[in-house]
């Protein structure tokens, strides 16, 4: 009797093992290069899942966006279109767009060079972020557009 | 026996945590910003592994090569191999090159910029990719390579 | 007692189901694109942990540095300096300077393109990174500073 209650806290502890859980939001952008803070959406869904330490992986679905932090202020909201509009420019003709006849080749240029997921590590149920940086969603398609973000926990 | 068959249950329950499966592929690459799709080699080995729900993180060993997305279509396979060699000539004379006499500073500098690993979320056994986004090795090196990909699963 | 026996080495399987481990380290940088070589902190970080697989994700805490890897030798040490600061110049006048009357708006865009977090697989209780490969703090500011790199596993 003994050693089978033994057993059962030793199995208890083994279920405070780690989970994974998956979340879906929308997030409507005006492309061009707009800059979405997310970090709410994200610390809502962390406090949701109870998880107190792991890592959130953030994802965008699609190749003509990217998910990044920054400084989330006036200033820096112009500055990265323009620069990136001086690096990789929207009015350029690009292969891509004789392929389909389309006009988002830098957006998909962009994408790609910045990436669409990013992971940030979170302990005692907070991301473990800078005061001045935020997640965002960097829309860089030619249009506005319903964006489809995956917001994923491992932790416990 | 009745409690002993519980814990046995509880026990059986705390198994199905989560796994971490890692594999290697090797790949290889025309170099000189060669853009490889290996979705289809991920995609298979997340089905071998049975999981269902979790995180692929995707590596290239080395630091002249990036793992990133792009919709592969022919058009922006030459766009972005232009981008690049605008903003990161291949052709300029870098410190690197000068260190140990090769000539692929420009590869180290992209790899850096763009990095060597992504992950990506998974559900219900699938990538949660969009329709035209595909998982690239992209190798900046001057010659042909076989490089080593790392695929890790963590999940369940 | 066989029964109860054969729960006790089930159970003992799901103990060593996955573990978090989250582990901060302070680095002193230079700023104005200093590479700072981390990987030996990591290293050792990763042997303490007794994890022998799974995943290091690293991440720097903040909007004006990133985390990345790169060969570091002297030449790349001078080149990647040079390089971002033709292409995100650190004398250009940005409108996040005005916001704020400081000077490190392009240290802000910087990290943003490159990212402040990186994930790497490990097995056999050693990192899977290129032989020239290293992990680096690259530290945007326009001034030294004490950095909060977080260093987080996920392994058995």
């Amino acid at each position: 009797m003994d050693s089978s209650e033994g057993v059962l806290r030793t199995a208890s502890a083994g279920l405070k093992s780690l989970k994974i859980l998956t979340e879906q939001i929308q997030i409507s952008s005006n492309g061009n290069c707009d800059i979405v803070d997310i970090t709410r959406e994200i610390r809502e869904l962390l406090h949701e899942s109870m998880l107190k330490k792991g890592s959130a992986n953030i994802s965008v679905v699609g190749s003509t966006a990217s998910i990044s932090t920054i400084e989330y202020e006036p200033g820096l909201k112009r500055d990265l279109p323009e620069l990136l509009d001086k690096l990789i420019p929207s009015a350029k003709r690009y292969h891509h767009n004789d392929t389909w006849g389309d006009h988002n080749g830098h957006a998909h240029l962009r994408s790609t060079i910045i990436g669409t997921s990013k992971s940030f590590p979170f302990i005692n149920g907070e991301l473990l972020l800078g005061t001045w940086q935020q997640i965002v969603l960097i829309d860089f398609d030619d249009r506005a557009r319903q964006r489809k973000i995956i917001v994923q926990f491992i932790g416990e």
